[in-house]
């Protein structure tokens, strides 16, 4: 029942980070992706990187790419396709009700599959944060959902071999988004009926909606769909992006739980923003603290745990943890 | 494009209401049925009631009960199967731990379906409150979700005829339910695979976990499995069940311009809890509220919004509210 | 900078709890005082309990109320005035429309300072649940805050050696509460200007309301008015009362470290709603969740962590956290 | 008790917008501040601007500001201190651990009064939006308190005739801000004891907390401190800030019969963030439905809605905002 873990890292952690109070970014200078690769690559337990593909950044030239991951002996888990950075995705991508820029967006998803390729990874994950509405009578929410199932649909096709994650978030950018829960997920992948096309679930986005993150896990296992993570913590209102680890901890033994329950055998992505904080320490504290919470399942028990749930007994599992887990 | 709306109102509306820091509740006295469908009967676009089916209530004696509606004018739209007042639900019913606990609920559910028949409703509502858990480490999620098909199977199949609605909550009365949101009811029900299994949205439920109320509806709709609506009002952040349009308007103005849309023809059913008002006043005080929302969608025009909304522009739509909405 | 801390459990842990959609409550039988008191006698860390006056119950007679006290080796921590349980209340109590309602609250709340005085307690807890409203145009916020400050004012005038401690919630039972805050809470302290008026902190509370546990206590021991603490744990958006430690760590963590610097040495009153758990496991699991914060927080080292702050770097706590906590 | 209600719109609303997944900005071109006040000034309903001063771009030049105000016949209502945008504040302005930040950051605050006083305002803004923390064992809270008092205090003494107006909002861009609601700010202020230190109230913060807007708006005039309001709507979970009545409708219209009862004579500036709608259309929007507001709570009656008040019956405030209100 032990499982290996494999941990990666976002590139977009290591990065310049704004909000819109504070445009121009919180760190003091901006990094190459070979500054973001050597800091990664000092965290002996991570083995990869989640790359995120943009047109005209350094991580758009594959040939770089592969150079600077041997380099640094990192592979690339997943790459992202670069679904909100432009504005000219404002309106959408998939859902846009204009029918040259979905057209556009599935070339930009296309281009995101060829350098996925190009650089070893099979998975291309696809967040489409700018896909929803702000404000009531913005949407036809039909057409919305048709033209994203289309939209997936025809990027699922133009390669069978590379996997399409679909990361869902209920809101931010929009006040709405249309991948808002992992069970609407769940919903368009079944329509699209793509065996290439699953599901990212981050963490985080579970919690900003008031879900279990376990539970969420083990769903969408259970339809053969989870196909990457992406962890990090909040305060469970807002897709905060904080270290793992610095506010929640039953739920995340939990989930550790039950990743060896599903036997995932994907990749824990740190998805963070420290915005304020050294981006290789948060990253690598909050991989620390994964490892720990995969220790601390193992010390109590898998069977142990596994038998404390059929007797409908929180305070036992309660007990257990206190008595297993600290000094 | 017009729509002839039916009313409703849940008979627990009228009743007794408690909390957990008022438990002898907040009315002077409780009101039999009779009575209660004496002062619903004033309220005139009301043609039918919610029923709620109890084992030891004035709810019970179906012979009674369509004397009171006949005598009343009113038809029973709904009758809601008693899932939650009992404590020997207080672990689940569906999805209880305990398999005798569940061959009991799925009786206490064929008892509400040969109640609904004798006084002549065609749908029976399950809102499964106490399935769910409040704890980590509490519930097997694979196997709750897996007695929950079971069991709906089980009573879908014994009244083909009567029509079964899933009602969803994200939460309350337990931590975290397992029927969260529309999307997770679709996938339950599509996994039931049952013609006459669908759903009831509550509107309060779906800005609870903070999601569009128009778009649920017309999600659901386009599966063909919209059965029943119940409705009110709240602060967005719980089920708080108050007069429909006493905190939102726009939101309300776009689902009744969506009933259009998706040709709803089932019924309006108002669902608060007037814990320290006048329960007649509320409940009438809602429908009229509905009425008006209709009038106006009518008076700004349909075709209007539906252009309004295919420029993605919701400032022409709010401008147009402005002038056709206010005096 | 040691604490000897001193935990205490309130009364209504361990009696029937109902909620509204099991208003005949979730426990199979009631227990008496003496059999609660019992039960809490056998968690050997807590001294005293902290008592709910009512009129009619058991918890009225202060003769018998001292005889068991005396019998299981316990003190009275603290007295709750029945603010809430009485419908006459629905509208308010201090802050009621009505006369006549306000002075019956205030001959409340001093009645119990005559029973707290009488089972040997020198705090009364006030804790105004139903001081609010539910609706736009329900309230005059003016004349509500000024009957508030009136009432507070007679009753500690009536006994001042006799402290009372103001207890804030956001909502729940009104869907806004006049207390809302520990900020305007100690507006209201400010404005009553009484040595005996204080307050009490539910941490659950804090939370509900998006801040920070360790940030509140400090403030308001600043003003030298926290008189006493209700713990539990809850998901960050409801009061749901539930096992200290079942859901937050870190913030925790914090708050024990907090309550050295200022030197708390008032009680730690459990005061959680076990609807569906054994109420005796579960005081006693948060008492021992408690006990190992506060150990933990004696492991790291007060002056360890004092030093991290001054660095503002989140990281290196997080990092002293873990190596020192988990085994 | 009628009220001429004067409207202003914050120079922020329409210029250039970003935010952390659309770093470089959702509109095609920024504008200068001559353009923003010449489409400001098509709003005939809108007699001044807030300005938004900063040191490097187009609103420091008091005497083409002068100029550019004078030419588009607009005053300035208010000047906001740059308090956020320059990543030098990420770990506070005034509660900087760091002394010379501090010393910097009420410089910068004199600077901002230096310039409002040329420009002709008598109100600077303050919103400290980067003061506060993320994490816990991050912030020394007593430190952080008695800071921002002093700086204020300083800033205050600077000029005694210029009004500083503190803003509130619980969090973003830090998880937790310092100050997060009315009551904290009144705190403070009341620890300042300055009589030119005061409030402004956003609408959206007050929301955003769970709190009632009127409530908020009538506790801070009774203390003499409600020196200028900021309005937009949102979806009461985050500070959306949206066009004003794109969501919310009951609590406005109590808002502005408040805004008589208090009779409030400062200024009601738009603050939204149209991230994708054009920003003038926007503003003139959030105008034509406060005005309409104004209208309506006239059309009811002031008498007649306080008499309603003092019935503590939420039922019929609805009713006559019902019959009165809708076309």
């Amino acid at each position: 029942m032990s499982n290996k873990l494999k941990y990666s890292v976002i590139t977009g952690t290591m990065g310049q980070l704004s909000d819109r109070f504070c445009s121009s970014g919180y760190k003091e200078k901006d990094i190459t992706l070979g500054e973001k690769l050597k800091v990664i690559s000092n965290i002996k337990e991570i083995t990869a990187v989640e790359l995120c593909y943009d047109i005209d950044g350094d991580e758009s030239d594959f040939v770089e790419v592969k150079k600077l991951l041997k380099k640094y002996g990192l592979t690339a888990s997943v790459v992202n396709a670069p679904m909100h950075p432009d504005r000219k995705w404002r309106f959408g991508t998939f859902t846009s009700k204009n029918g040259n820029v979905r057209k556009d967006a599935v070339q930009m998803v296309k281009d995101t599959m060829d350098f996925a390729e190009k650089v070893g990874s099979n998975i291309v994950n696809i967040w489409p944060g700018q896909d929803g509405f702000d404000y009531s009578f913005q949407a036809d929410y039909s057409k919305q959902w048709k033209h994203f199932v289309e939209c997936v649909k025809e990027c699922a096709d133009y390669k069978k071999d590379m996997k399409l994650a679909l990361e869902f978030k209920v809101r931010e950018p929009r006040n709405r988004c249309i991948l808002d829960t992992a069970a609407t997920t769940l919903l368009i992948i079944n329509e699209v009926g793509r065996e290439n096309v699953g599901m990212t679930i981050d963490i985080g986005h579970v919690m900003q909606v008031g879900q279990n993150m376990a539970q969420a896990v083990e769903l969408v296992s259970n339809y053969g769909k989870l196909f990457n993570l992406h962890v990090n913590d909040n305060y469970a209102a807002w897709d905060d992006d904080m270290v793992v680890g610095s506010v929640h901890f039953v739920e995340y033994l939990e989930l550790f739980f039950i990743l060896r329950k599903v036997k995932y055998d994907g990749w824990l992505s740190v998805d963070i923003f420290p915005f304020r904080e050294n981006a290789f320490e948060a990253a690598k504290e909050s991989i620390l603290y994964m490892e720990k919470y995969d220790q601390l399942v193992e010390k109590i028990g898998y069977e142990t745990l596994n038998k404390l749930i059929e007797q409908d007994n929180p305070l036992q599992a309660l007990r257990a943890i206190r008595e297993s887990v600290f000094k």
